[in-house]
């Protein structure tokens, strides 16, 4: 099994021997002289993840004046067990990820098999042709302690390999563009005393040619558009020189929309880097803020969300106020922070920390523990309780699973013998929680329920009826609302029919 | 001088006494009947402070569709030492407070000259007269150590005694509609009940005649947009019962532009005391995490403002985001989330605290230390320093030295043995800083400066040349930028010009 990579829908791939992958160097030389040809510049994306494969398709699909594509992309995977699988289905045409955006199959199609500017390849190759390799090598952050987000850490080990593979491969004036969000300093005092050390094994003079290094986060929001959230929408970038940031504006004015989304020009990596640290900070620290004002209200009879609305009425200075819920997920903003405090003495060497930022992320990461609490003061023992959980993904209408705050809450729940019974129309599989089984049938997930948690806001659960949802339970189930799903009328429906309602933030 | 109370520019008004109290009453028994005749009704407004004097001129300046007045203002004064002067001032068409908007001369002078529907007075009779009672006391939070908001309280007393006060004199079917920003709780737990006992105590029966006791708080924003801010602006407003909410609703809609600006009625008055304080602490926790950031930026070479215009870029999601600064000053940010955490305790007997809100208010009154410590830098020892302080108040263009952290600054400089030169085109003389002479003229402040602190954005101070500046020092001055109020062009210049130039957030 260990030379097979199999894909989420169960095809199984065998990993590249040496011959095949000989073979491929051969058709990449082929490719790269056919397209050079052509006149198209050569782009390799490192990281068929989440962003670098659809950015990917994006650059593939950037044209010219005259309609012809500007350049030619060899999306670069390696030949991981679990990741290889990406690099077939791309070539078929498919994306490997997916979206409720309709863009993302389309651009996918368009470029791999109609315009044929998109080939993923695990072949190192890839790099020694390219004019310019746009990094979206996955990063991530380590909290070793629940709750202790001050104690975490960025394990840079894989991205430095990356940077050596580049170093090794690359020609000396081909722009290392990074888009993988980085801690501050990362280019500046990572990236390029790689780059630098091992174009000097090469005997190339890096004096003469100082490496050339860019950073333009992306923004990418999972949904229904999440190409438009790369293509059409503001980005900021910098580089380690002004060459850097020259070709580095050539390249995002090439294949973004950068006429309705001008680009910001910051001074240096370091800024770029912090900016996009900083914005999801904002937003974490944003969230917490409102966790704390919404264990208040509740004690007060108060709605915090109409509080919310409320202040939200002043555009422009207010209405950035974000909603409490079950807690916060995904892979930025439960990372973000810990990046950007980590770095300051990991890379920086300096004193002080981000305390707003990190207590935000810790306030956070244990805010599913509240919504047990709440559960708590109906059912103070939760032994042998069925529990009925809607929603384990971390966003609303998406099926991504990543640092999903229902993970926090099942655990706890099963750590407290509860009995629960997942569900979500999104989720198939629930990669990070193996033995719980995701059910896709409400009435199997709600049938003798003594709670239902609505944890996350997706659409099929805000048209549920509370009548329908009361007779699928057969009892008079607790019903937990984490983030304000249920309008008014709900909630008293469901107490006409003799359940107890509660709800974060709702006093 | 026990007896006499002094105006700003310096007029003695002898406090009056019981014969005049009783011409007084006369008086106005006689202004109420005429206008009760005239088909008006009666408001007082408790307390001529910075928001209670506009509002009573808004609300005098209200008529209907026939361009009739609808109310006449009682604008009630206590004949205090500190503030009787006052009444004899508004009397005279004159507003009690300095600004910079041309509309509050002219509301105060239409109201009282012209119209003749606004008239202030000492006199608790004119709470007795009064259909409504709009409550603007001034309410503080007292923070007893520096840097420790967590054990910040709020002194109610005087705020209690003014509502024994409408109790013991206004009718029972009479609006108390409190403006005062207070601690959540309030309206319910301590007005009600002082209300009901006055009552009570007064033969009234409070079941039959429950006091009507509503909340809608101010967003006044001191500058050219004053009156605006009060008439032309979105309210948030609720009630102790449903008769509050429909009269205060009544209310606002006479005397405010709710067309424009829709009213946001709540289901509680908890609720309404806890939007004001929650967009304050909102803000200010918003600024707290800039001030981390700004620390972290100046040390890896970036701007820290130039990022912050990156991030704003993403309007609706991003752009509340504020800027670094000295630190916070002014009435609202530096006591509200104080306020909050305050009533937890105190007034709901909760346990639990709101962190993210006050760890802010530390972090902003403490920034100013920031400032020493970079000036520090370049200058170890402060001692005998000739230091020249650009701004006094708390905001740009604004006279107002409340809570401003110049105060912090220039306190610890003095302590450090600095000299201090405090300058401020707006702010004639320093109260919280009576020892400090303000100076108005440029020359003499900078002259001799070994630092020149530009502390607050006053417009004068983004205009002054630079080569003028230091040649009026006749040094070549350290430049201290507290909020990128130099531009790129001129730091240069400064630099050319010899001197180090340093900013909050500036790498």
């Amino acid at each position: 099994m260990k030379n097979i990579s199999l894909s989420p829908n169960g095809v199984e791939y065998f990993l590249p021997d040496e011959e095949e992958s000989r073979k491929e160097r051969l058709l990449l030389e082929d490719i790269t002289k056919k397209q050079r040809e052509q006149g198209r510049k050569i782009v390799a994306v490192q990281g068929m993840g989440f962003v670098g494969c659809v950015m990917a398709a994006v650059v593939a699909d950037a044209e010219d004046n005259d309609g012809n594509p500007i350049y030619y992309v060899h999306g670069q995977q390696r030949a991981s067990v679990r990741s290889f699988w990406k690099v077939p289905i791309i070539n078929s045409g498919v994306p490997p990820v997916n979206s409720s955006d309709k863009e993302v199959p389309e651009i996918f199609h368009r470029t791999v098999k109609e315009k044929e500017t998109f080939r993923a390849t695990w072949s190192n190759y890839a790099f020694e042709v390219a004019d310019i390799v746009v990094v979206d090598i996955q990063l991530d952050a380590t909290k070793p302690a629940f709750g202790e987000a001050e104690r975490g850490y960025c394990d840079l080990s894989a991205f430095r390999d990356g940077m050596r593979t580049l170093g090794k491969h690359i020609r000396p004036d081909c722009l290392i563009l990074v888009e993988t969000t980085v801690p501050p300093g990362t280019c500046e005092k990572v990236v390029k005393p790689i780059i630098e050390e091992e174009l000097a094994n090469r005997g190339i003079d890096v004096v003469k040619n100082p490496p050339l290094i860019a950073h333009s986060y992306e923004r990418v929001m999972p949904g229904a558009n999440y190409v438009k959230s790369i293509r059409n929408f503001w980005r900021v970038f910098s580089g380690v020189n002004k060459k850097s940031k020259e070709l580095a504006r050539q390249f995002l004015e090439d294949v973004l929309d950068t006429e309705q989304y001008p680009l910001t020009e910051l001074e240096n990596t370091n800024a770029s880097e912090m900016a996009k640290v900083m914005e999801n900070s904002y937003r974490a620290t944003n969230i917490a803020l409102t966790l704390e004002w919404a264990k208040f209200a509740e004690q007060i009879g108060v709605d915090i969300f109409k509080v919310r609305d409320a202040i939200r009425k002043r555009k422009g200075t207010h209405d950035n106020l974000l909603r409490p819920s079950l807690g916060v997920g995904g892979y930025c903003l439960t990372k973000d922070p810990v990046l950007a405090n980590w770095s300051m003495e990991a890379i920086f060497d300096l004193e002080g920390s981000l305390d707003m930022a990190i207590n935000a992320v810790n306030i956070n990461d244990t805010m599913p523990l509240h919504t047990v609490d709440l559960i708590k003061q109906v059912f103070p023992d939760l032994r042998d309780l069925e529990i009925a959980v809607l929603g384990v993904s971390y966003l609303e209408d998406l099926g991504d699973t990543r640092h999903s705050p229902s993970e926090t809450l099942v655990k706890v729940l099963n750590e407290s013998w509860a009995i629960v019974h997942a569900h979500d129309p999104y989720v198939e599989y629930w990669a990070e929680m193996e033995n719980v089984p995701v059910h896709d049938n409400i009435e199997e997930a709600v049938k003798d329920a003594d709670v239902i948690i609505y944890a996350v806001g997706h659409k099929q659960y805000k048209d549920y009826r509370p009548e329908n949802i009361v007779q699928m339970s057969g009892k008079k189930p607790l019903i937990m609302d984490c983030s304000n799903f249920l309008n008014d009328a709900k909630v008293a429906e469901y107490k006409r029919l003799g359940c107890v309602v509660k709800g974060v933030g709702k006093g």
